[in-house]
């Protein structure tokens, strides 16, 4: 028993002693005399760098900018959001749809940018969600989502949204094991061994950036964490870390920290890719929701698809192997020339790192120690370069400069570390305020890093910030790796809890195609109105449609009449400014719903059902002008039978009707 | 007719004129040397100020450090927050409930921190709601809304959530008159005149925060749009901008633009709450929802209310009085001495300032014009202290430093000015970057400002950040004004639309009880489970209660069998952690429900009605130890009439159960 608990044990006494010595520290003595000229973004000046973070339980994507730390943009991905109407207005509630039927929230945890030859080339952005597995696409002309997919069999999707060097596949494993969705799910939580299982989703992406599931691999039950894809000579490669291999079902925190190593999968995709293309795929009945918005019509819709392609990792014996991997894996990692493959157990106090060449010829050579589940079990010693030796405690995740260094998070010892990828000697080090999780180097991931910052996320806040009750922010901190040590320059908070992150040049979006606001003769919106005279409120049973346009600093029509209790009222406004940064908002009183934020060129639908009689005044929410408190109307709500004629004008009035 | 529409096209030009000149330009020009050291908050230390910024279309409060701009917070106030489940759990719901149900958004325009003797005190901030008319009351001690109070007779409640000195009372003035709501409210909108009315209401504030309408004053049918109570000498008065002295309920742009002069009204509310001591106030009949959240039971109740008292203000003569204020006056700001009431209209070209000595000798010796609707007029010049000439273009809002200085911002003009109150000499001028409205300075619309720094929340952003495609985030911009010039150190964006802030010295909050986590012996929740060894799961019909706890790192239960489609599962949460800073989240996949994030010793219910027979994953969302992602469990759903029974466990695996 005591070996058996040894390392949840272990573990257990590592997190109390950092907790018990998370005391405050002054870290002035670490910011020296330049970083406030080297964080600070004068008036007027742009960041140079983009930061796309993942925003964990808010559900969305943040947008900061580098070095100044502040936040441009909150991206609605995965949660709804009043304030823009995603997921509120009748355009966008598609976008949350899933085989469980509407989601209004989910848990965001990585970003990844599209890559061309491997490099980051400023198309898109993918992010993933945890809770009810889905990977979002947010398209970066527009910074918004453009298309969400939902993946069957699996729960807990953590191992997502990585992507391969030219963006043909982007990735999706299981955290949380479960029975396949076409199985009997039905079944006692302890027999987890016999009937729960880890899939593999691999996303393909088209030229324009759709998405559609290639093939699942349905691998053993165990708990896939994270993943990275081979890149240059591993480029056919994806490599995901599991832990849980104990495959334990309850009381994880001792019962999958048993063994002394977990495994980091390797997974030969190209191999993959030709077993489906030979047919060998087998066909599986699920049910997932695929997402689309259409720009040109300006809507999403939400289509059930109901079949995927699987290949059993027990099946096809050359397309997994499994390398051991100390103390339950976390961060798995490439470096920019594709030899290198890091693993990070995250109750580990060293840092294994994996060569592509050892492992090709470990597998010619068949240099195993057996089977786990099917699959082949490399030797440990085989595959391995060498391990990074008391680098500190907790390793999480790595990022390259490009430069042959790689860093690495420590989340028990709180600290970054630099180190050299082919020596494995430790360069640097420098304290996290506190206990830090993910990082992010400019393109850190890819063949090309931009290097110049690293940005440390961090998992506790406590004294950093002045408080604010309970609740606190989360904090970040910029480094400026540009010489031989770190230099901490600063603290900045950010908005939902941040895991993983990228970050690319502001020229390689910015110039990019940023479309500034959408051309009123391209909206084929099917309730659009591209003029005021055409402006109308036609009603269909009980089904009232308000053709409604506004510019500055009116609504047409703005008195509406002949609304009656028991209407569902549908407000569809055109935006029909054509310039930057002119939004109109559109809300009306007593709505059970959020407001209509509408871009130039734009048509966004408010459904209103409206509960009283009464006159009910709607407004512009988005201050437009010197007279846009004046940008206000009325409409009058008649009880249900009533002989009130529907009716409507702008600057004259309607005739009285008692 | 040309007149007639004069004002309106006046104001059309300025604002074309504005915006075709509104280039780009390079402000760093204007930005000195010692700009990035003033505006540096190293890492590890703390900013000077708190600022609350009021988050406009995102309904909720926004928590910023001054000078460093960093955002520490968003307060869920008036929106449905599905990252910390404010709206979503089955405690908060209640807050969000009105007269006309459930209410997800609001747009939320003004903060106003609570004050003892006319000084910024640290207890509480408050928050108005524009759309559907609401005051929140939000405690400084833990940052969390507390109490939402829902105004009948009202919409559009712009000119709110301002206080009086002694925070005795909250006020609310309607700017989209409606008919009352005791009225029949079904009548052509072309009746304004006849049947519109605007309500103004005084919530008192008792000892603890609580609000509870005290009476509403019955006002003419015109467009109030802002509010400040008078201070020192003026104390007992409250003054309130309105514009639509026209009546107008069509085209507002042009039709409530035609009159040179439309007015602030100085109400003398002591002298309301005298004829209300008196019984002169008359029953109203309405409904209206008060929102409470109780500490104790860690749970919101929602209370619909009947009844107001109403004073006429055509019936009792001496408490309202109309003061003629130059094209639609928008910001109405009283000085810290209480005696200069400053009066901004938007589309004026100059800034008139009010005496409080001369408008009560003007009401003394019945210097009037008239009446409005029934209120007596006071002759302009006799109230008029001076007028501060060509300050600018479209003046908006005005603070003060409590050195003799009053800042006004210019939307049109695009700046801040610097004018001297008595001398009414302009001292100093600074462009912003684009088109500011509110602005703040620390304590400045209170009788001790605290000064050093001015805010300016602008309306347009442009080309000042790094582009997010069409939508843009709203801009801030920090000026030091402890010298005889302001200088711009920062531009900082902010989320949802900023109008009016407050800001207090970071140390008069922070050393004001902040409080850092729930004690577990004082948690009263009907649902609380305070030790792990009292986790259960109990069904009550078809509804199952789930009593779990949270501590790193495991649920208690946290495998759960015996769940039945047709079931409404409740997981009552406790978070029994004891330190500051280490909240659990919650979550379970596939749910169409909010995430839970549970501060330590609080308890949150989520609410799941499962769709699908399986297993299903639930694990803690917020990063809380190394051994955070073992932070899992697993519940099994069966079918409807299944004979699998209701069964829990930690740590052992349940009896298998076909």
């Amino acid at each position: 028993m005591k070996n058996k608990f040894l390392k949840g044990t272990l573990a257990v006494a590592l997190v109390a002693a950092f907790f018990s010595s998370c005391k405050p520290k002054d870290s002035n003595d670490v910011v020296s005399g330049d970083a406030a000229q080297k964080a600070y973004v004068a008036p007027g000046k742009y960041d140079e760098f983009y930061n796309f973070v993942s925003g964990g339980f808010s559900g969305q994507v943040s947008v900061y900018g580098l070095p100044s730390g502040r936040l441009f943009r909150v991206i609605p991905v995965f949660s709804a959001d009043p304030q823009s109407g995603y997921g509120y207005n009748e355009e966008t509630k598609p976008m949350l749809n899933t085989s469980h039927g509407f989601v209004p929230w989910d848990d965001q945890h990585h970003t990844e940018l599209s890559q061309t030859n491997g490099e980051v080339d400023g198309r898109w952005l993918f992010a993933n969600a945890n809770n009810t597995p889905r990977i979002a696409r947010v398209d970066l002309k527009t910074f918004t989502t453009k298309e969400i997919i939902e993946l069957p069999n699996s729960a807990g999707n953590h191992s997502s949204p990585f992507i391969t060097e030219n963006t043909e596949y982007v990735v999706a494993g299981t955290r949380f094991s479960v029975p396949p969705d076409d199985a009997n799910g039905d079944v006692a939580i302890n027999t987890y061994k016999q009937n729960f299982k880890g899939y593999l989703s691999f996303v393909k992406v088209g030229k324009e950036g759709q998405m559609d599931i290639a093939f699942q691999i349905a691998a053993p039950g165990v708990n896939f964490d994270l993943s990275h894809a081979g890149k240059g000579k591993s480029h056919g490669w994806f490599f995901f870390s599991c832990y849980n291999t104990e495959q334990a079902n309850t009381l994880l925190e001792v019962n999958a920290s048993q063994k002394d190593k977990d495994f980091i999968m390797a997974v030969n995709w190209k191999k993959a890719e030709e077993y489906i293309k030979a047919g060998k795929g087998k066909k599986q009945a699920v049910k997932y929701a695929h997402n689309t918005y259409d720009e040109k019509t300006h809507t999403a819709k939400s289509e059930i698809k109901t079949e995927v392609l699987v290949l059993d990792s027990k099946e096809f014996k050359d397309i997994c192997y499994m390398i051991p991997c100390p103390k339950s894996p976390h961060g798995c990692d490439v470096d920019p020339t594709g030899e290198y493959i890091v693993g990070s157990g995250k109750l580990a106090a060293l840092i294994p790192v994996f060569s592509f060449d050892k492992l090709q010829n470990a597998i010619k050579n068949k240099q195993f120690d057996g089977e786990y589940e099917g699959i082949p079990v490399i030797k440990y010693e085989a595959a391995l370069h060498g391990e990074v030796k008391k680098p500190g405690l907790g390793p999480l995740h790595t990022e390259f400069d490009g430069k042959g260094n790689a860093y690495t998070t420590f989340f028990v010892s709180s600290e970054v570390v630099k180190w050299d990828i082919k020596s494995l000697k430790v360069l640097d080090r420098v304290p996290t305020y506190y206990s830090v999780g993910h990082l992010c180097i400019p393109g850190g991931d890819s063949k090309k890093p931009f290097g110049k910052y690293l940005i440390a996320y961090n998992k506790i806040t406590k004294d950093r910030y002045l408080p604010t009750g309970p609740e606190l922010t989360q904090s970040a901190q910029i480094f400026d790796i540009s010489g031989d040590k770190m230099q901490l320059i600063l603290d900045f908070p950010t908005i939902g809890e941040p895991h993983y992150a990228q970050a690319a040049p502001a020229d390689l979006i910015r110039n990019n195609g940023q479309l500034k606001f959408h051309k009123i003769e391209n909206n084929n919106h099917p309730y659009v109105t591209k003029g005021e005279k055409e402006s109308k409120v036609v009603r269909q049973g009980n089904k009232v449609h308000v053709y409604m346009t506004s510019i500055r600093s009116h609504f047409a029509p703005d008195n509406i009449e002949g609304i009656k209790l028991g209407d569902e009222v549908y407000f569809h406004v055109t935006n029909l400014e054509q310039d930057w940064d002119v939004p109109h908002g559109f809300a009306i009183k007593g709505a059970d719903n959020g407001e209509l934020l509408i871009m130039p060129g734009e048509t966004c639908t408010l459904k209103w059902v409206p509960k009283k009689t009464g006159i009910v005044p709607f407004y512009c929410t988005d201050f437009c002008s010197a007279l846009h408190q004046e940008m206000q109307g009325y409409v009058r709500v008649s009880p249900a039978g009533s002989k009130v004629p529907l009716a409507f004008s702008l600057g004259t009035n309607l005739p009285a009707v008692k």
